[in-house]
């Protein structure tokens, strides 16, 4: 179904106010009236563009693949240098700091509520990671081939790791409610990146 | 109440069934009927011991807490050595593998469905969390005692790296359903510990 520019934009504000939603309160926490009313849409034009709440979560979940990697940062350049790594990891701790450990990152949300039990939507989870995992795959690959990583780093494992971090310290941040866990496991993590540095 | 030995081996049938069924179908999955009928008990006796579902999921927490490190694992013994480490992430990693990335542990489920929402759970998993910290936490304290690691080791950090990996490759080998993400976050948290190596 083609939307109109109107209907594209309506269809967003409803993604915009699950999204938030979902982060704070979970998908059991967060009901379709909840949504429609913090998007400020009548039930009839919810259904219209989601006929489910799974479809609105999965929605969410595609949505939120093609995010830059850290929440409330504005379009993300390549991640293919130590300068621009240690940058992500620089925006995505102030990001923890600025909420007090209250990150907006709602696959994190996502995938340990629903990760175990909804088969397409842990499909979803996983493509959304697979993005995440390779632009920082694609970033590692052009430093390696560069010659700013030695041919022995393993881009699998290395993308991998960061990943984790990223995931982790999201997880425990956001339970703890401070940014260290995410300081912690993002510098652990760019320290093992650069122990492949040439 | 004190229980007798009849009582508490019946309380401890319902915490496993809770602990087992929450790992893999999340707490909005798990309703107390689905419980009680996993553990064969009566829904009066289910709530002879745990008055709500939340009394009864602030109890998987608690004991969830004093469980060794990896599940399914027997008692560990202190991780106050590089071997030892490398022995409980190596046991991580199987746990992992040998679950297919399903491993069981329900705090990382946990904390991602209701460390956002519910103020006492939240509590209640720092407590838990915290308490997996300290035991890391002593086991480098004593390594560096030792001259193990430098004296500029920082052992809130370094614990926090460990635990974040954990829950990180947790997370993502849960959802990805292979044991990768807990290897490569689990190497990286080492290294960067040995990395302090003296």
């Amino acid at each position: 179904m083609a939307l109109t520019r109107k209907g594209q934009a309506t269809r967003e504000r409803i993604l915009d106010a699950a999204t938030e939603l979902i982060a704070q309160h979970g998908v059991a926490g967060t009901s379709t009236e909840d949504v429609r009313k913090a998007a400020g849409v009548g039930g009839s034009q919810l259904y219209h563009y989601f006929d489910s709440k799974q479809a609105l979560i999965r929605a969410v979940i595609t949505r939120q693949a093609e995010a830059p990697l850290v929440p409330g940062q504005p379009v993300m350049g390549a991640l293919d240098s130590f300068d621009a790594l240690q940058a992500w990891a620089d925006a995505a701790i102030e990001n923890q700091e600025h909420h007090g450990g209250r990150g907006e990152c709602s696959l994190t949300t996502l995938a340990g509520e629903l990760g175990p039990t909804d088969e397409q939507t842990r499909e979803d989870l996983c493509n959304a990671f697979g993005r995440w995992q390779s632009l920082l795959h694609d970033g590692l690959g052009a430093m390696r081939e560069r010659g700013d990583l030695r041919p022995e780093a393993d881009l699998d494992e290395l993308s991998l790791a960061l990943l984790t971090a990223l995931q982790g310290g999201s997880l425990l941040s956001q339970t703890l409610r401070t940014a260290d866990p995410m300081r912690a496991s993002l510098t652990a993590a760019l320290a093992y990146v650069r122990s492949f540095g040439a």
